[in-house]
């Protein structure tokens, strides 16, 4: 098999020669951010949104980085001709460094660690933008603060495996009695052809592929609440869908076993795909 | 300056040849857990409670590991031995591995990445036990699983970072009204010679020193109270004091500003010093 090319600290490798110290602090506290940009026709979508995300979360993380966002559009070019990804995505992280040894408090002067890598998009993935997904709902257990991307993960990493557990593609996290995302993607339900879904907050992710969507849905016929609501009213809804860097807009077909509508892929869900393809396309850049 | 020997998946090296592949799934979902053991005249303290804790993360993040408890200690006696460590703390932390690529889900087959190093204590923090440290309260943010040793620790890192933009050498973090723990550290307040601290619950860590103190407390003539306590309370206290594994008993004279009783080192809190590491100096292996 062909290994990858990987970005990393100012160079280009083989995936296989990609490292970092043991004294990281992305692997010693979790001290890192990330971001994943989808890739459609060999280009990059939603790359400014994905640019003001990281911004943000290194603001509220007080990291800085010696990249700025031409820089960065650089690097995920290149991973993406150096791999000849047509469609996909581009991950890059970015840690606040090592200083040698680990202490809870960085000391002054740090040197971020900085890599990035990309995946081809899998037969799954395109299958399940088809057919649509069941999920599973569990308790949000995660920190406070995710609005930050942050990769401190496991949160979402044991709710989606419990979720995978019972035939879940996707988990459907919720807390206080009310829906917050999915473990990786934001959600939304349908009902009487609005969209509803979850408010931003420090509650959930700030979704790139989300802020996109709304923005069509607000230009469209299609009505639109942001507001808080239940896994009940998720379960009673006309059509559900849930949206990613990587997984565009996804259809979710059945809440914990229960088929939502007839159990097709919905009307509103379908044109919702088709809005988003074609103006990610447009703009991919 | 001479490197520290550290141990990595079988082997010691220089600490700045111990590196692990960007596609850690410690690196990029914080996919591990740790334990930290003090290291008192060259010997190991408190080394099966922190192995029993080892097994519980273990057990809770659903990872295995291809060393038992024995391995470990020739580990991390191997460590002290070759850093010439008289008193500190030997590291240890256990990822789930790579599968070589960045999904949500591991792949059924891993191969956990293993590394361990050791500190020497400073005398910062041998200062701290004698004169006592001030502290600064914060929310805690962290995630619900605080009972599983997860290198997920940003939300400890910010917050103890936020105490130390006030003077705090420890942050006292607290949620719903009540006081959870330190930011790496158990936290106890003294009231009437009697001892209060937080029960274990998947709200705190459940501390080896803590454990260790406990049992003390239990054989003393100190009165012991498990039960929840207010910020407001802890302010309110005749003493208070944290433990940790390379913390030992350390007293807390002041929180938020506000000094505890007379601002000097309190009776019980010494009494606790010394019967911890009279016991854990005894104990130690």
């Amino acid at each position: 098999m062909v290994e990858r090319m990987v970005y990393i600290n100012g160079g280009y490798c083989f995936e296989s020669e990609a490292k970092v110290s043991i004294f990281d602090r992305g692997l010693l506290f979790a001290d890192a951010i990330y971001e994943v940009a989808g890739v459609i026709d060999g280009k990059l979508m939603d790359f400014s949104a994905h640019m003001q995300r990281l911004d943000r979360s290194l603001a509220e993380m007080h990291m800085e980085i010696p990249y700025d966002h031409d820089g960065i559009l650089e690097i995920m070019r290149s991973l993406v001709e150096k791999n000849q990804v047509e469609e996909g995505l581009v991950y890059m992280q970015f840690t606040r460094g090592s200083d040698g040894d680990r202490e809870f408090l960085p000391s002054a002067k740090l040197s971020p660690t900085v890599f990035g890598f990309t995946q081809h998009k899998t037969e799954q993935e395109k299958k399940a933008n088809i057919t649509g997904i069941p999920i599973f709902s569990s308790p949000d257990i995660r920190w406070a603060r995710r609005d930050i991307k942050s990769v401190g993960l496991m949160g979402s990493v044991l709710a989606k495996w419990q979720s995978k557990l019972q035939g879940g593609e996707e988990v459907l996290m919720h807390q206080d009695g009310f829906v917050t995302e999915g473990g990786a993607t934001s959600f939304y339900i349908v009902k009487n052809h609005t969209i509803i879904t979850r408010p931003i907050s420090n509650d959930i992710l700030h979704g790139c592929t989300r802020k996109a969507l709304l923005e069509l849905v607000q230009n469209s016929h299609v009505g639109l609440e942001e507001r808080l609501f239940t896994l009940n009213e998720s379960m009673q809804a006309d059509e559900a869908f849930i949206t990613g860097a990587s997984t565009y807009v996804c259809p979710v077909t059945a809440i914990d076993g229960v088929q939502l509508g007839d159990g097709q892929v919905g009307a509103v869900t379908k044109e919702m795909q088709h809005l988003y393809l074609e103006m990610a396309r447009k703009e991919a850049i």
